[in-house]
């Protein structure tokens, strides 16, 4: 198999090398593509390394695979050119995630979905994986209609960048704010994405819009999307509701049964999930497991995962096993 | 009047000696209380340098007011010596909150309340008059039924060795945590207080009970405590549900006409609250006001105010007001 990277030299891009050593992707060739001006810097891969090329519209050629780890607007420039090669383009970016005609998908959940695919598969945002990870189990067999979600979402959304300003502001080096809009050292911004409907942000909507279209549900999601002072994992904290009442132990035993999820709940013992914990690993923590005191057959939960990894990197690169 | 503080040696006692000071409180003698270990501690009042005394039986005769600002324990033991000596004692501590005898006072929300005292009026928790300060107006018009609120609490709510432990693992100078059960910096706690009612904390219990206490409602409570690292100011995210249908438009006009609360909300020019913003001041910032996707007569809301002041010494100094 020939695998191109476009956006290699990014954190999500970095990171897709290392998970396709990790996951074992039986891989011929593997092409680095970036901008003009990452081109031969070299990072690497299976005790060789590789040397980054410029993308451009022939560099597509002869890969099946093509995993995407850079803007919207590169992703949508290139895509035409990566199916007219015949690759498969699993892109993280936003651009083609609500198109009917592409599937979204996290594997664990509906991996089946990939093989509907017209030359492009999306990969989610990364909130959503790690909520949605949390809850499938729970949609599964009980059926969720409503979930609101505040979130706690770690600087590195915003690619390296976001994390070397975190660096920065804490060691007073640079106060500065660029790649987030205020100061995010010993801050939280409630702002993350753009206005979008009903004054909710674009980045809130996707946990509804594709929540929704992983899971196959109709689910109504109230989100509120933070940014905190975390390095590299998301939380969320969640209250949803079921259509078919579920108690705690049902809840709790279906999400421990789930792949790739692992639960943390025992206050008695100080065991909940934590980003610092599930950072640097593919797993999805989830912990705090009880009655909602407001929803009917509602369940309330905090759940935690590594946003470069399972938020998109990994589960990029596990959606290759599905093809 | 005379006022005496008990524990003016933490963050919230060295506040409300200046909060006396702002507050114009008339104050003809200020006597500054806490443990042995503290005795000869210098602390600046009008003009003046204060001497720390030790706290005793009989520390109380001749005071008018006493402010607590120790633990549950020290309030227990000097709480019938204080009232005993006639004085009102003004509690930070959670000892008395819930007592029917003792006032729960938010001087904006209910501050004809503490009239009603024999001795003791409470503080309430600092998350609580926070959010409490945010959703009053929408309750005295519409009245609140639920509330799902998840919070993004600061370390000053572990007073002052808890800014001190994020400051020394941001410096890493010493990562061992002692104030908080695991590392603060760059993480979040998903558990504050200890387990209580259904695998909720003591902490999250008391937003639906002092919630109800202040508000005199008797609203369903879902709350997430989740400790940040941020060091001064307390952040929620509240999806609250009313009695009353209540437009977006009328919960902003009835939040913007509430004293000592402002409005931070328009996403189109970066305007929404922060804790950093709300840091060192009195108000209450609440912002992201919008429709609930879920809750029927929804609205969801972000609040934040400074823990130290409006969370526990400007309120507290606020009741003496009352009086």
């Amino acid at each position: 198999m020939k695998i191109a990277i476009l956006g290699a030299t990014g954190a999500v891009g970095r990171q897709m090398v290392e998970c396709i050593e990790e996951q074992n992707i039986p891989c011929d060739e593997l092409k680095l593509l970036a901008s003009a001006r990452s081109v031969g810097v070299q990072i690497p891969f299976q005790g060789k390394n590789l040397t980054v090329e410029e993308a451009c519209e022939t560099s597509f050629e002869g890969m099946d695979i093509v995993l995407g780890a850079a803007s919207n607007a590169l992703a949508k420039k290139f895509a035409p050119y990566i199916v007219k090669a015949g690759a498969v383009f699993i892109d993280n970016s936003s651009a083609f995630r609500m198109d009917p005609e592409v599937p979204l998908v996290v594997p664990e959940i509906n991996g089946e979905d990939a093989g509907n695919h017209k030359g492009i598969i999306s990969n989610p945002n990364c909130s959503t994986i790690i909520a949605c990870m949390a809850i499938a189990a729970i949609d599964k067999q009980f059926h969720i209609t409503n979930m609101i979600a505040s979130t706690y979402q770690a600087v590195s959304g915003a690619g390296k960048n976001g994390i070397t300003e975190l660096e920065n502001q804490i060691a007073n080096t640079d106060m500065t704010p660029s790649v987030f809009p205020y100061q995010i050292a010993y801050n939280c911004i409630p702002c993350i994405g753009s206005p979008s409907t009903d004054d909710y942000t674009t980045e809130e909507m996707k946990m509804e819009n594709e929540g929704r279209k992983i899971l196959h549900n109709h689910m109504n999601v109230t989100c509120t999307c933070v940014r905190v002072p975390v390095m590299r994992s998301h939380s969320v904290s969640i209250s949803l509701q079921t259509e078919i009442p579920v108690t705690v132990q049902q809840a709790t035993q279906a999400i421990a049964a789930f792949p790739n999820v692992q639960i943390k709940d025992d206050l008695s013992i100080g065991c909940y999930p934590m980003p610092l914990d599930t950072s640097n690993q593919d797993d999805v923590f989830v912990g705090r497991i009880r009655k909602d005191r407001v929803l009917e057959n509602g369940i309330s939960l905090f759940c935690c995962g590594d946003q470069i990894r399972k938020g998109a990197a990994s589960n990029a690169v596990q959606i290759i096993k599905c093809l």
